[in-house]
C-alpha cells in the first residue's frame, strides 16, 4: 500500500507545463497555490459523489475525467477560459493502480484544455471527488445567468438526453453505443462559450436538465419563457427535456444574431414561468434534478 | 425535510457584506463566482471528514467552523489576507436544523475574518466538507515554504498538543476544559501570518505535527534543524512535537529579527535532516500524520 505521500505525487505535476500561460507563479506543494493575473478570476466547485453523480464501478480514469469536466462545463457558460483546478480526493481504495488510472483521465482532460493542478488533497473516505475550476474571460465580457432580455431567442448546440442515454446504454453493458462517451466523457462546451460570449445575453449550464435550468435562467433573468417542444432536438423521447448530465449551454441571444449554428428552442418572454407548447402533441412537465 | 434548494438558501448570503471589500463581483448565484482584484489570490483546499477529521457526533457548529478554520490556517502560512472561501458539503442528514447550525458555525467564522462564502455545493453521500479558501497579500509579499536560510531561527507562536488534549478532553467527555475550543475551533493564525510576512523567511502551518510539517518545509527549502526538544512549549508531554491539528505556524526567521513573543525552537543547518538535541533527557522520534 501506498502512502498519502507517494498517492499525492501521482498527481503533483499536472498540467505543470502550462503554469505560466495561466499565470500561475506556484503550484502545489506550498500551503496555497498563487495566481498572479490581471484580470478577474472566475471559479466553480463541483463534487463527484460515487453513485450518485457516476456509479461506483466506473473505469477511474473516466471518474477522473468526468469529474473536471463537470466542474469546466460552468466556466464554459460564463464564457470563460478555464486555467485551472484543484482535486480533493476521498477514498477507500489501497490499490495504487486505481489511482494511477484516475490521474491518467485527469491528464487527458488537463491536456485537452491546457489547464493546470494546482492544489487539492487526499483523504480517507468514502468516494468523493471535489474539483474547484479556476478561469479568466477570453475577451473583456464574461457571461452571467441573469441577463436574458424580452424577445431573445433561447438556445442551446445539442440534441437533449444523450447522456441519459449513455447511462442506460452502460448500464445495459451496451458497449459499443456511441453515447457512451456523452455520459462518461461530457465535452465541457468551452469553444461553445467562447463563441457567443460576444453577443449572447445570458447563459447556464445544463447539468441538472434542460429545463431545470432554464427556469433558473429565467428566473434569475427576472424573465419566462416561451418553448415550441417541437423545435428540441432530442434523444429518446421528450421526457429527455427533464434528463441531466448534458452539460451543454442554454443561453439566451438578440434574434437578430442569430444562425443556424444553433437551435432555437423558445423565445424569452415578459412574463414569468415558463409555457410550453407543441404542435406534435407532446405533453410533458417540467422537472428538475434534485441532488439531495 | 427540505429540498437541496431550500438548503443551499441557509448558506446563500453568508458574508455577503464583506462582497465589496474582498473584491468578489459575483457571490453564489451564478455558474461561478467572480473576483476581481488586481493583487495575486492565493487558494487552497481541506476536505474534512467524518470521523477523520472530526468527530461524527460533534455539534454541527463546530463542525462548519473548524472545516473552514482548517482551511484558512493556510493562509496564515501564506501570511496572506483571507477574502472568501467556497464550501461543498457531502451529507445523508435530512435534518434542516442541522444545516441551520452548521451555518451557524461557519457565519461565526466568516464574521470573525470578514469572508464571504462565494460558492459551493451540496450532494447526498458520507459527510464530507470540503473548503476551498482565496486570500490576497497584506502587502507585497507573500510567505512560502521553500527560503528558510542556514542559521535562520525556528519558531512557533504557542504550545504544542493543545489540540490532542482537547480532543482527548472532549473524547473523556471534560466538558470544562480549557483545550476543547483548541481542538473543535482552531483560531486560524491569520494574524501571526500578518506580523511575520515582512520579516519571516519561511512559513508553514502545523496541521500535521510540529516536526512532520517543519520536516516539509527544511526539506523544500533544501535545509535541514537542529532542534533543541527543551526549547519545545508542551502541553502534556514531548509527544506533542508529533500530534497534529494545532495549527499553528512554524516559521524560520534572521537571527537579528528575533524577539520573545515566539518561542525559538531551534536553528536552520545547511546540513540536510532534523536533529534533536534535549539536556532533560527526551527520548522521541519524529511521526508525520497520515491522513490516508
Amino acid at each position: 500500500m501506498s502512502t498519502e505521500f507517494e498517492l499525492i505525487e501521482i498527481f503533483q505535476h499536472i498540467g505543470a507545463e502550462y503554469y505560466k500561460d495561466n499565470g500561475i507563479i506556484t503550484g502545489p506543494g506550498d500551503d496555497c497555490a498563487i495566481f498572479d493575473l490581471s484580470t478577474p478570476i472566475v471559479t466553480s466547485v463541483d463534487s463527484s459523489v460515487s453513485d450518485t453523480h457516476f456509479p461506483s464501478n466506473a473505469s477511474p480514469a473516466d471518474i477522473g475525467y468526468r469529474a473536471v469536466a463537470v466542474a469546466l462545463s460552468d466556466i464554459a457558460a460564463m464564457g470563460c477560459k478555464p486555467i485551472a483546478f484543484s482535486l480533493s480526493v476521498s477514498s477507500s481504495i489501497t490499490n495504487e493502480s486505481w489511482y494511477i488510472k484516475l490521474a491518467d483521465g485527469i491528464k487527458d482532460i488537463a491536456k485537452e484544455f491546457q489547464i493546470s493542478l494546482i492544489g487539492g488533497d487526499l483523504t480517507k473516505g468514502p468516494l468523493n471527488l471535489n474539483v474547484t475550476v479556476f478561469g479568466t474571460p477570453y475577451s473583456g465580457k464574461i457571461l452571467m445567468r441573469n441577463n436574458a432580455q424580452t424577445g431573445d431567442y433561447i438556445c442551446i448546440s445539442s440534441a437533449v438526453g444523450r447522456a441519459k442515454k449513455g447511462l442506460d446504454d452502460w448500464v445495459n453493458n451496451k458497449k459499443d453505443s456511441e453515447y457512451l462517451t456523452d455520459y462518461l466523457r461530457p465535452l465541457p462546451k468551452i469553444e461553445l462559450g467562447k463563441d457567443i460570449v460576444n453577443f449572447a445575453s445570458a447563459s447556464i449550464d445544463t447539468s441538472d436538465g434542460l429545463m431545470a435550468d432554464l427556469e433558473k435562467m429565467l428566473k434569475a433573468s427576472n424573465r419566462g419563457g416561451l418553448i415550441n417542444l417541437d423545435d428540441i432536438p432530442i434523444t429518446s423521447d421528450i421526457n429527455d427535456i427533464n434528463s441531466g448530465d448534458d452539460y451543454d449551454l442554454c443561453f439566451t441571444m438578440p434574434k437578430e444574431k442569430f444562425n443556424n449554428k444553433f437551435f432555437k428552442i423558445g423565445e424569452v418572454t415578459e412574463d414569468l414561468g415558463i409555457k410550453l407548447i407543441s404542435n406534435k402533441g407532446y405533453d410533458v412537465v417540467i422537472k428538475g434534478y434534485e441532488h439531495f
